[in-house]
């Protein structure tokens, strides 16, 4: 008993210190380590591995709506990366500058890319000709880099993995389609496999992507009540277009620029899950992402049978993800790394569960036991997974709900960013200057504007001045 | 006509030029395109969605034996990279060094990796303590810059992408073992998926990986007779272990250093891919690894119920991977370009077709046609699809078998490499000396010792003292 709680006991309670029970859950559970370049991690196995299906389940969704894989280059010259000028001017201060290609200088130095608007965008160039050509629906998996100074492993990281979409269109109407319909992809996604529920919406001019005429924005709400961006959508316009010179003759036998969008989803999504899902015995993961769903421990495994008996259910379980922990450690350590693990259920069999022809199945978010007969284990396995997830994103939801909080004026406003953990919706004018005054009075930021509006005031919450949307608005990572 | 020709023309013939036309099926096939970096390629759908047919049937391979993946940083600080000696020699020239992370000039600069040895070994230097550590088997896809002057699409790029494994063990015997067991992985997977017989063997001390004991290696020989490196595995002895500390509690309760392998393979098989399967209507690909199997290509389109027809069967085909193009090109066109982008069959169905219940199936690889019932059409492709993939690697088999020489003498061996395109098997002496004077008069290079010796004469070719074994040597790329 006494180690078991030591490995338990290596996680500081959520409730004590929000940021250091999050670094411990990282560590503990071997999603990463940290490595000999400040702000930049080692992804381990069981890190790697949620990225894995991660993005297999995102890459399939995208592929059903006509999207093809690319691989662009690292490297960006200085003067690409300064064709867009508000582009370069929110992505410059923060990339790594290569200056030497082996013994000798570069005549011009190229940064390691920190998004590649501009290189799709120089490849677009040259590749679109005519209406023909269009659209153009590229994505590609790589990883990036932006020279934090405060980092934290997943959610602010100096290099970091990431899927970026590229989609060319030849009208306003289509590019925008494309970038609404990302932005549902990426909703229906994190709340169908990572169980995560979200909140769509647009984000103000002061928060947007640098370069984009729009940002649209999934916010999802941790355990501590802060805000996590889950995953952006821009519209561009044809502003990269013009800077770039990205034009077709159109049917009628005209120039005209094309239309852009760009979506992201990045490993931070794994930082999310932690926040979301995590309790105080470590990771909890919903059983589509999970790299294992059951962990079978077998009770008294060196009696007769038991292995076997453990082997059978395994082979029985084929469909699912599921590993024996048949190490010599005790049943009670392996329970609690199972738990640390975040691994959805655990199936105990021992020599008396044999003799009764049954076996135990334990839900760890729930800790409920459940006794099913080994014959029908496959169905009941199946059902309880599901289950698990369905009541994953419930909690969630429900979490999400009460931590939502309404406020007409800003006293109300400050009372629930300062003593109640959550989004704050209220009305806003659209002036930049009260989004000032909001963050340097509360810390909270603007989270986005949800795409269904409702009406709580008249008022902007700061200025009292006629409203012009209802925003959400939260402290975020 | 004009116009189906002129796609076709665009191919210089390879026996007129074979790296022009190379470089025409890479273009003309729409697998890359140059971009602004010089030695950068992007890499275009038709070409990505190759290396993820092929990365995802090596990731099972490399899954079943119990490899995991995992994420290193993409940068080395130059500390690291300067650990072990022979190593820092090999890469250091030709690295690409960043210098200056956002507005600020870093401490120590760094490196974008050229290949991650120092990484894992730093990593595994802290996560080893116990034999219980012992064996990790870790793998990772990601891409790598080296600086290099010439370049060439996916057989020489200033950045590729590849999979590098590293594992670390207790014992030399079990570091030798896994060597040899991603060699032959990556042999199998040579001749099963992508169709390429590979001889595999081992490198010489002058051509193997800098800091490894041992470089095994398999040789692919190409269309025009060069030989192709495919893929390498390293046994590293515990020579990276010493430079970097990597200790071990063994059972006994002594410190050991453990013994380390590595083992790659990059989008350079795709260049492989071209150069043993195509031919002057551009690329063929093995049906294993094809991203569109058959391209089903309606006649008349226009008339009732030709697309009706060719979507059932599509429909029909659901356990492949199939296509239709119904635009508005003309068949001939059409079919030069599903010869051009290598997919293995066509299906032609018209009016005439249908009225008969059948199609007509056209074999890439020999042009056969092939007149199917449509009522068996899913067992026929079937049938056909794997039919093509042992009939290209038996064809890549002959052409091997026929442009392998045997050379007792150095005249013959010269005459050889001068006058015959292909390997020339000659025994050698063991000496650097000789094959840098093999090197100097032939342009040829020691491939490989493979692992079948057998004794061809009891002299080396250069020198003539006693001879100590038998190499394949070739013009390489």
């Amino acid at each position: 008993m006494a180690k078991e709680k030591k490995l338990v006991e290596a996680i500081t309670p959520m409730e004590e210190d929000f940021a250091q029970w999050y670094t411990d859950v990282v560590k503990k559970a071997e999603l990463i380590d940290y490595s000999s370049i400040k702000g930049c991690m080692v992804i381990k196995p069981a890190g790697y591995a949620i990225w894995e299906r991660i993005q297999r389940q995102l890459d399939e969704r995208f592929k059903e709506t006509g999207i093809e894989n690319v691989y662009m280059p690292m490297f960006i010259p200085e003067s690409l990366l300064q064709k867009e000028k508000d582009h370069v001017e929110g992505f410059a201060p923060e990339v790594a500058w290569v200056t030497h290609g082996g013994m000798e200088p570069l005549q011009e130095r190229m940064c390691v890319r920190p998004t590649s608007e501009t290189l799709f965008c120089d490849f677009y160039a040259n590749e679109i000709q005519s209406y023909r050509d269009l659209p153009k629906l590229y994505n590609q998996w790589c990883s990036v880099v932006r020279w934090e100074k405060t980092t934290r492993p997943f959610l602010r990281s100096r290099e970091f993995l990431w899927q970026e979409g590229h989609t060319a269109h030849a009208t306003s109407k289509e590019a925008e389609e494309r970038t609404i319909q990302m932005l549902n992809i990426y909703a229906d996604f994190c709340e169908q496999v990572l169980a995560i529920p979200v909140i769509k919406g647009k984000k103000s001019e002061k928060e947007k992507f640098s370069g984009a005429e729009e940002t649209y924005t999934i916010e999802a709400l941790m355990h501590d009540g802060k805000a996590l961006q889950s995953g952006t959508s821009h519209n561009f316009g044809d502003g990269f277009a013009k800077a770039f010179n990205i034009q077709y003759t159109d049917k009628d036998n005209t120039l005209k620029y094309v239309h852009q969008t760009s979506w992201g989803m990045t490993t931070r999504l794994i930082g999310a899950i932690i926040m979301v899902h995590g309790d105080n015995s470590g990771l909890m993961l919903p059983p589509k992402v999970a790299p294992t769903q059951a962990m079978i421990i077998p009770i008294q495994q060196k009696k007769d049978g038991v292995l076997e008996k453990a082997e059978e259910i395994k082979k029985n379980l084929g469909e699912f993800r599921v590993k024996i922990d048949d190490t010599d450690k005790s049943p009670g350590w392996k329970f609690s790394e199972q738990e640390m693990r975040g691994i959805p259920i655990r199936i105990e069999i021992g020599p008396k569960d044999i003799e009764a022809g049954q076996a135990v199945i334990v839900r760890r978010d729930t800790r409920e036991k459940i006794n099913v007969s080994i014959d029908e284990i496959n169905i009941k396995v199946k059902e309880i997974l599901e289950k698990i997830q369905q009541d994953m994103l419930q909690r969630a939801r429900s979490h999400m709900e009460q931590h939502t909080f309404t406020a007409v004026t800003f006293e109300e406003f400050k009372d629930y960013i300062e003593n109640r953990q959550g989004f704050v919706k209220a009305m806003w004018c659209g002036g930049q200057d009260c989004e000032t005054i909001i963050k340097e009075e509360t810390t909270a930021t603007s989270r986005c504007m949800p795409l269904w509006q409702e009406k709580i005031s008249d008022h902007c919450i700061c200025c009292n001045k006629p409203a012009k949307a209802l925003v959400y608005w939260g402290k975020a990572y």
